[in-house]
């Protein structure tokens, strides 16, 4: 008999059929007489009740099943009596295929801090929170490129080592093969990069952006998703130093059309979500209202149901930049002085004032564009004022800023002269001046953090906790 | 009036409807009356084709439509009189967007070689033959990803920066942030990694697989479709530095079960293929068919499209290496002395083996199983003969190995003697030793390498062709 997964049989499994259900043991309870062992085989983040008749089993085989312990049970569907399911598989036949030792297997039903899960990451995936979290993460990956494919975009591998630093978007990792200790060296007594791999000295990416652009001014649409690194000594729920990031890129496209669609795109995902992850939606709205219930009222978040389907069903606001600054500057805590961070035009916002025109002032999702040319890259296309450049960047409640994106510059000598103003070396940048040099045209895009906006989706509140494997300093564990 | 996507206007343009289409011109022809400009936008390897009534227009604009340059053109659909397409576009105005200099824009008309456009990679997406690969790039990448959230399986971000050099599988390239120069040393006068970014030495991944057993061992069934990487020195038309590998894990499967897996999972995305990108594959066919048509008959590929449909329609023949061994030791080839390499038990087999058995003694798709185990890692699951392991590969026509997996080891205890055997350092995996020690199960993957994917379905016969922006040694451009 072919063996089922667990989120068939509660799906379609009907009283009196025989099944086979391998998985892993989550809790076992019950009497002298009866055992109930919740089996989960992560199809889903639903158990299967496993119903023994504890005089029919040898008792060799029953204390082998602890909380770990991986089992094939055969046996007959019937209906349950018990709350939470409606169907429960009575055991005729059950393998322990694995042991867990309860002394040993660290993962006991027992609730266990996030900080404990983190340093047993390779584990984690077992339990309810994880397991939600990484289906919901494998959800929204999946909504993203059905999404972008369903418009025409294409999916473009932009490189992950590269030699060039243009847009200064933050510390990189050096990627080499020369030996270590004692790197050969140039006559001026450089480290001499023309005997690396490459034959030049490359470091991992910051973003697939300026090679995007290079497909879309062909393609027309394209977009990356893919990873990216940061060697920042940033040890925060926010931060990861290997992250992946989601990069359209858009030929003919203006500041407007560009803002639709990361509007669009992000209510399309979100959409994805509450149609297709109810269960684990749930199942992490509990886990944070119950992590909330001791803070005040006015501390706690939306809740996280309804927190998505509000994104969901709200235009998002749109203004400058400049507009922004001015509501900052007549509101309430700016005038009680309780922003921690001046407002005033030419700052960078900071989270606090992000959070304050999406969660007091407007009460929704903002779109703000215009920003100071001097806060933003290179690339951005210049307004006419000399002062502005046409960025936009989407802030949600609970994050900030979750995109960032803008029109880019496709005049050449715009472009050039921006970029000698800003020290970037325009001779390096040659392949990317040619786009703007041949054929040139308006266009745009925008990037999206894929982890902040997977701790938007789960309502998690660090980082670490959405990835796999988290990278960050002093710790590439696993 | 907003723009239409050329795909769309050829798709479902009417005689007397008005548009506008923006792109770029890849050829202009006609007479002092009339023009002809073929217009591509990326959204299909199809050209609109303009017609110009050259009175009309002023002599500086049409001065400026050269190849390279894009336009917006505004008129009236009507029927087209010429061959190869039923419509055409009467212009009414043009608006040269960005002019490209004859004198300066590399992509002409005229047929360019490969390597030419692999020095013009940021501009080669504006011709027939990397539009068309990109756009199946991107289409395979998706039936990917289709196939496997279809079947329940969650997509994993596996870590590409990573401690652990467990695999073996290669040359690894060396992550850091210390001055490259003068590194801080031990007293003993090593290189003090616990002074780098993470801590200790990190590398780039040459495999998500390890990690990816973390996943299957929780969650059931994962996929990586993540970037590896190998400093391997190796200079050939089948090797990239930084490459896209799919990395699919099961629990509860065992070798049959991955087999089955892998010939449907390659069967959906060539018949993904068959089904969304003819007009692209077409090209490629003709393409192919041109570039070969001065070799000698029996040196011919099989065409395209016909190589594509023969997968779908055929059952891989399965048979062991042993059985493999003693076929090629039979065959004329090995008889005559005219394998360069040696047949005997024991070896790796060469790629001229492997296309002996699929080309010339099945004429089919093979999976090879149970491999001799001192040419196969450390992980793979041990056969009651001692001597082999069930490793799989499947081998394709002109390709070779395609796909290469294994039933894993999931006795610990064997698992950890095979390891010493290997030299492996046992301690360092203790995470993986783990999901051995705590409900183990049977479980089983493989690997695809995605370029010898998009290889095979575009019948390109460089890997440099099939990945936007090629790595590889000395050379890291874009």
């Amino acid at each position: 008999m072919a063996r089922l997964k667990i989120k068939d049989i509660l799906k379609s499994g009907k009283a009196g059929d025989e099944v086979v259900a391998k998985g892993w043991v989550r809790t076992k309870r019950g009497s002298k007489n009866v055992n109930f062992i919740a089996l989960n085989d992560g199809s889903t983040i639903n158990n299967l009740q496993i119903v023994v008749d504890v005089e029919s089993f040898d008792e060799a085989v029953l204390r082998d099943i602890n909380t770990g312990a991986s089992l094939a049970v055969t046996g007959t569907l019937v209906e349950s009596a018990g709350s939470g399911q409606n169907i429960e598989l009575n055991a005729r036949e059950i393998k322990v295929l694995g042991k867990a030792d309860p002394e040993k297997f660290p993962i006991q039903s027992k609730k266990h801090s996030l900080e404990f899960l983190r340093e047993n990451a390779h584990l984690r995936f077992r339990t309810n929170t994880f397991g939600a979290i990484f289906r919901i993460r494998h959800a929204m990956a999946f909504a993203i490129h059905k999404y972008f494919n369903e418009k025409g975009f294409n999916y473009l591998h932009t490189p992950i080592i590269t030699a060039s630093d243009a847009e200064g978007a933050g510390q990189m990792f050096r990627v080499s093969t020369l030996d270590a200790k004692n790197p050969p060296l140039t006559e001026e007594g450089a480290i001499d990069y023309s005997q690396d791999f490459f034959g030049r000295a490359t470091n991992l990416t910051v973003s697939g952006q300026l090679e995007g652009e290079l497909g879309a001014l062909a393609l027309g649409e394209i977009y990356t998703f893919g990873p990216t690194f940061r060697a920042e000594n940033s040890n925060t729920t926010r931060h990861l130093a290997e992250f992946w990031m989601i990069e359209p890129e858009m030929a003919f496209y203006d500041l407007k059309d560009n803002m639709d669609l990361a509007e669009e795109f992000l209510k399309s995902c979100i959409k994805y979500a509450l149609d297709n992850c109810m269960d684990d939606l749930k199942f992490l709205a509990q886990r944070l209202e119950q992590e909330e219930k001791n803070k005040p009222q006015d501390q706690r978040s939306m809740p996280l149901i309804e927190k998505l389907q509000f994104v969901l069903d709200n235009d998002f606001i749109r203004l400058t930049y400049t507009e922004a600054i001015d509501i900052l500057r007549n509101s309430k805590p700016f005038k009680k002085n309780q922003f921690q961070f001046p407002v005033e035009w030419g700052i960078d916002l900071q989270s606090e004032h992000e959070r304050y025109l999406v969660e007091k002032h407007f009460k929704c999702p903002v779109i703000l564009t215009d920003y100071p040319k001097d806060i933003k890259a290179f690339y951005m296309k210049q307004n006419d004022d000399n002062k502005t450049v046409r960025a936009m960047d989407v802030l949600f409640p609970q994050i900030g800023e979750i995109i960032g994106g803008s029109q880019r510059e496709e005049d050449l000598t715009k472009l050039e002269n921006r970029m000698k103003e800003m020290d970037i070396p325009v001779d390096e940048m040659w392949w990317y001046l040619d786009t703007r040099r041949f054929g040139s045209v308006v266009h745009s895009g925008f990037g999206l953090g894929f982890e902040r906006f997977i701790l938007f989706v789960t309502g998690m509140g660090n980082i670490r906790d959405v990835i796999a494997f988290p990278r960050t300093p002093k710790n590439a564990e696993f």
